[in-house]
């Protein structure tokens, strides 16, 4: 019996052929099913590198990124999954390019994409803006795999848009997944994604509403917590409700994070800016105002200041969760009090008690960025994975292997 | 019978043992022969691509990039033929080196090199410097590698000089050939490589002298025309009259865009820069006068303003070409009247028309990248072509993929 | 009987058996053994190599380089080695990084890692910082694979810090030992290790320092001379004497490069920073005092020219050597008199006499760091190297190689 047999077992029962040659947005735009597949690939991924075994699929090719952000976990992330699956990395970096000379998103998307079998981007800091570049360019590079241009369609990886951070969030709940003994446990499961305060600058909207819009798809009670002002996007909210009804679990909206932390078995306290400011950010960037965006920036900044009291997670607020266990959860890097910062997100003792679980929580994204490439590009999966098994392909040479690579 | 038959059959019959182990520069300073010896390896390796099989014959070495001027496409390009053909790319960013601490140019060019199958350098700005440096640069890695301090000898892959542009007019050429179905047929056809408005920045002169010096070598009728004082050096005007006279072609020059769209199968209507400010551009960058540069890049663009008229690829010029159809060739990016500039190269009809015949043209790039370095570095291309398919390893692992790799 | 034999002979007289899952940082931290273990295995690498046999150990896997300080060499070195074993290079480039956003370094450590086999830094210019800094990230990835949230322990690989720079003078070294025809034959030699004037910057003290920490151990006559005030860390001077005095070498200080030169079989002249001026730096870095930082650079310069006289390695100052014929050794690039300054380190007729031989001490590096991590990587490096002979996979594909790869 092999190691790969659950993994083969479990892809069997789920439905997700759509995801051949597709992209990965939105996790509310993929179907439970599928987010399944991503897990198992993900955990499968895993455990054959675990046992020194080769999960390149790729002989060649290569995966661009695109960072319109700076990035220092989603970068190495992306590089680890690519080259896990045997594709090198090639940066577009936007200030080497001739892309101020004039070309087209069409264009440029098409020059980067010859030899591209997956492009990750992430642009996440205007609303209403990085998710829908990102599509521009999946339809783009899929129109030119279709006349002919390019030989195989490049798949879009969203590594953090201003509606979702599918890669994030994924890998958060696998981490829930391992930590509760499977994703059926997850179910009646409290949840707190609330606003905590930040001195360092104007966070994106995309952790809170991907946790929102995900978390709910497996029957956990999901609750939203912020000071006034820090809405997310009404139409993620639209989307967790009907998930939570569709899933059999709950999601609500408190105006407190003890109201939140109330009994929740985990926490996810984190910063963003108010949705006001994001949006007046937005226009300055239309404009290419950047001396308005940096006199916002300051502003953002301020205006957390006002909510100091009452929106970190310290000591005090964690003995309101489940007999003051809740699993603490954060995207990293987190404002942590009396270590980078003053005052901010999380107490340092907080951060420091949970701060394994948080390098593990982490650990998963380049398997899920890996398993998300994975099943975008391979007709069949299963027998893939059957395939790299029984090749057994160290990862890491060894004297047993001498008479066939 | 085997895909790589033909390619074999056809390098069979050509003459190209001086390519092992040399440089790739002017095309003018290759034999007919090993010109379509590079179109017909640039075929094979595409053809090997498009059936899933691997084109890796290199198991581990780098190529080493050197761009001196910003680019996407040629960046991409020469990443992807590397990829192709398993060599990693290292950048050479003379920002992060300590070139500035004074390292000379043959030191540098062996301490990159000691792993290194080739490299490619951009350096296209100052008339009389960009192609020096790279024969420099080459004759140093051919000594370095005679003297034992290297143990290969990287080939030069010229990526764009002040003098040609190999790489893009192979892949112009090599489009060409597709396009009208053979190389024997772009005899008689006839070529207008003509200047054009443009309001971006001062370019360099090499693909209009790489186009002429090349599309000369297949009996073509090549026609050049520009502005007064847009003259290209004399030197590559020579080369172009000869390489006519001897391929059984034409070679001239006229003074308007109609004379040289007149009846013609092909257009590359493109900008450069005048000569004059070409050369006092290479003064000022020689006495590092940077201040100077960029005063003279703001004339050498209020100097193209002269020309706006009758040198623009608008409609009505594109009616005078043969049928009102000639096949359109740009290397990218162009500048577009009405999309990325008030007035441009070419009206945004024109070039939407011909998107993906462009797209296509540069989709070449990388393959004719890849051919360059493939005969410079195996003694017996054509073995080593069998071999690829004979051993038949997948690019993308597929499930039929099971007891060798 | 095969070309690694030899190789395995001489390791499997050594132990070296500590160097297993573990980092590579000042040579006096580790036994004659592991570094003969280290030279040996960098041969056998290059034996491979020249053989055109693969020497890749590694189906994927990264390898992390971080560089505080310009480099093209040790970058290029770095990139080579990890290739050479089939890693490949992320740099983390800390101007794309979200470090400035309050990443600890033991965060930042783990989140680079979790596919990452070595991690190679430099950090030179501050005492009393870098060879810290790089130890603390070899302690948390360390712990981060005890915790189990790294799969592997990265090998740490001190690329350059303010203590030593290993990697160099093992290069160096390993040069000597093939110049002179064995390490047995270093015995008795003697090398000087003098500052030499500079007009560029205020180098740091990394390679003085490792060169008389190391030479010493192969019983070598180790003089260091320099101006007065000039003073390498006198904790390395300890290491040498000792060192000396345990491998039945001397080692001494002169207070002039004649004195050091006189009768020298092997002579090292090269420029540093004065010890005050380093001390100075580093308060300013630790204030970030950027402004102090770039006036007190310009005070090391000025501090240099009073020592022009006596202290450059002129044809004269040669001549006071053994036979007037001394091997002249620099880790590059060189102050050249009358090239690239009007008065540096070394005369230009001296180090062009001496240019073949630099190149190869330098040839030696990428080898010598692939060496290191193959021993820190591979738990039986006699039976990989014989593995990778037997399976004879051809780095460069050529006509002979059909049946298997």
């Amino acid at each position: 019996m092999g190691i790969m047999d659950q993994y083969i077992g479990k892809l069997n029962s789920l439905r997700f052929n759509n995801m051949f040659q597709n992209d990965f947005f939105e996790t509310w735009t993929k179907t439970r099913d599928e987010l399944e597949a991503v897990f198992t690939v993900a955990e499968a991924l895993k455990e054959l590198r675990v046992n020194n075994i080769s999960t390149k699929v790729f002989d060649s090719g290569l995966g661009i990124s695109l960072f319109r952000d700076n990035s220092t976990r989603t970068r190495f992330s992306f590089a680890s999954a690519c080259n896990l699956l045997g594709l090198e990395v090639q940066d577009l970096d936007e200030g080497k390019s001739q892309i101020a000379h004039g070309e087209t998103v069409r264009e440029t998307a098409n020059m980067i994409s010859f030899m591209a079998d997956v492009i990750g981007i992430r642009d996440d800091m205007y609303i209403g803006q990085g998710n829908k570049y990102m599509r521009d360019v999946a339809q783009f590079v899929k129109e030119g795999n279709a006349d002919g241009v390019l030989e195989q369609r490049p798949t879009l990886v969203d590594l953090q848009c201003d509606i979702d951070h599918p890669t994030q969030c994924m890998a958060d709940a696998l981490h829930l997944i391992n930590h509760f003994g499977g994703i059926e446990n997850l179910r009646g499961k409290k949840i707190a994604m609330t606003w905590a305060y930040s001195p360092s600058y104007g966070k994106p909207l995309s952790v809170p509403q991907g946790i929102i819009g995900l978390m709910t798809r497996f029957g956990m009670d999901v609750v939203l917590a912020h000071p006034k002002g820090y809405e997310v996007m009404p139409e993620v909210e639209e989307i967790a409700a009907r998930n939570a009804k569709e899933s059999g679990g709950t999601y609500k909206r408190v105006n407190s994070m003890e109201e939140a932390f109330e009994n929740a078995d985990i926490v996810y306290p984190k910063s963003w800016a108010s949705f006001a400011s994001m949006e007046a950010r937005t226009k300055l960037y239309v404009n290419k105002d950047q001396e308005g965006i940096n006199k916002l920036s300051k502003e953002m900044v301020e205006e957390n200041g006002k909510h100091i009291k009452g929106w970190q997670c310290t000591e005090e607020m964690m003995k309101r969760t489940k007999n003051g266990s809740a699993l603490y959860l954060h995207c990293l890097p987190a404002d942590i009090t009396g270590l980078s910062c003053d005052q901010g997100e999380v107490d340092e003792s907080v951060f420091e008690r949970y701060r394994d679980p948080l390098y593990k929580e982490a650990s998963w994204k380049p398997y899920i960025i890996a398993a998300m490439i994975f099943l975008a590009k391979l007709r069949n999966p299963q027998e893939v994975l059957a395939a790299l098994e029984r090749k057994g392909i160290k990862r890491v040479l060894d004297s047993n292997c001498c008479c066939c690579k």
